[in-house]
């Protein structure tokens, strides 16, 4: 099997917990490397929550690298309390993990990513679950990545319904909107995965049940991680009746693009209050061809979930 | 051929000049009354427009009935500055038309509406192209019309580009959006056309030359009428190249639904600044099944540009 390429820009974060099982539970994913973003928690704090979970699975050998430590406009980010208690302070629902033996690269995860787009181009799959802070740096760097990278799939925005920090405003784009315009005016081929589809992609406690029955490590410490999240929801969004799997879909959509429905429009992000963080159409745009962006607007929910529990109960069933 | 029994809500203005044309020109519509709104232009100077240019279409049978002659939430209406620079002090560019013989009706419009929708019940079709006032108050009125009229399609609202008022605000929406969250919130079959498909209806001074060229007197006043319209949107829009064909699109696709491409959405509209008027989907209906409520997000601009030509070329023509 000719593999992708897949690169995870994360937050971890206990949704970006998930979608590094999903890119490892994979078959047709060569993990290169994950970029680590402030956002859920701290830059260093979510680097090293990903080292932790690589080598809780099963794969020490996938480096991480440090990204930006907070937003292109801003000299200091801090962690907003809404994060704090859907992730926990620790980022993985205050479950204590063993510390990998590996660190960090020294390799600035901008550079990483040049690096990989100059090297396997069209083979490369982006997957920012975070803001977009790393990724309009690096077209910043070098603007030619944008013709290179294969595809960018993004879990951020929201198009048809309201945000979740804002009534306009989704949590990745609001941390950094003046990046997140540049990456949705850029000629990136890019598919925003946001709000509109990762509401309606759900996992209760039934489904973390199954995996602390496995009796394994990471079956037992992702259902413990997974749990606090769920809590959380039931607090902050009790209406959905379970936790959104906004990351790992971004990842289920980036190898099997038929999992939702999409139109393509040219974006543009609002970057000036009262509506700034918001992702919507670019009017001035409307009728030229839109033909890099697409948004998701609709999710086969049974499919992904049954998706994610076989990869997801298998990988864990192996740690 | 079975007729649809049609009812539109206007505000005369020139684009609602456009829509009684349409509708008047397809044959498969009986246009069994015009209901006036405040809008463009205030609520008898609308019913006048449309009195006058029924007649000069040739069908001073159709009734027009007086409706709102402000919002729900307010006890007064001026216009808008930038609706005289679009559609004229007189709402029909600054054109003289003949007086109408006919007045209108001594029925309000609401109690007309409520009439007919128990008599035709899903034969009939509604198409308000303004504020959704007379149709919420219908509603008040006699909510079992929801589940009487056959469709609504308005044209109103923007869901994936920006609005035309505010950031987040399409003129119609706006003008009542408590109205208009009541008439979204509701179970009548709606269909949404709203500025993320009439932006790219457009019409330029190519054809309404033809129109003018026909040596008629809906030709040429009709002609007359849209150039100002097109002057008004050159400079209100210039990055359009044309002006909107906003309520005859939404005439169109009553008729046509397939002209369209919609997603399903259970709809809301924000009633309080600074985001009041945003037609958005409801969040806290996100997994129940949407059923009766479509967004147009896509159009058929070549197909539907041209059945309108063709209509109204003929319709002029013959007047």
């Amino acid at each position: 099997m000719a593999k992708y390429k897949m690169i995870l820009d994360l937050d971890t974060g206990i949704d970006d917990a998930l979608a590094i099982a999903y890119a490892l539970a994979a078959p047709e994913v060569d993990l290169i490397g994950v970029m680590g973003s402030y956002g859920n928690v701290l830059t260093p704090v979510g680097a090293q929550n990903s080292l932790d979970l690589l080598e809780l699975l099963g794969h020490p050998e996938v480096p991480v690298f440090l990204g930006a430590q907070h937003s292109s406009t801003t000299d200091h980010f801090e962690v907003m309390p809404v994060s704090a208690q859907i992730h926990g302070v620790n980022g993985v629902g205050e479950v204590e993990l063993e510390p990998a033996q590996r660190k960090t690269e020294d390799q600035s995860a901008v550079d990483f990513l040049i690096e990989a787009a100059h090297k396997y181009q069209h083979d490369l799959l982006l997957v920012p679950t975070g803001p977009l802070t790393n990724l309009a740096a690096a077209l910043d760097q070098d603007p030619e990545i944008a013709n290179l990278i294969g595809h960018v799939t993004l879990m951020g925005g929201a198009l048809t319904v309201p945000g979740n920090v804002t009534p306009v405003t989704e949590a990745n784009i609001n941390q950094d909107p003046v990046a997140a315009d540049k990456v949705f005016r850029s000629s990136l081929p890019l598919t925003m995965v946001g709000l509109d589809v990762t509401t309606r992609a759900l996992l209760t406690t039934a489904e973390t049940q199954q995996w602390r029955e496995l009796g394994t490590t990471a079956g037992s410490k992702y259902a413990d991680i997974v749990d606090y999240y769920i809590d959380a929801y039931n607090v902050t969004s009790p209406h959905l009746g379970g936790c959104a799997l906004h990351d790992p879909l971004a990842v289920a959509v980036a190898l099997e693009p038929d999992l939702v429905s999409t139109i393509f429009l040219n974006m543009k992000v609002d970057t000036q209050a009262p509506f700034a963080g918001r992702t919507i159409g670019n009017e001035a745009k409307i009728n030229d061809p839109a033909t890099h962006t697409e948004v998701a607007v609709n999710v086969d929910q049974t499919r992904f979930l049954a998706e994610f529990m076989d990869k997801l109960t298998k990988l864990f069933q192996a740690n």
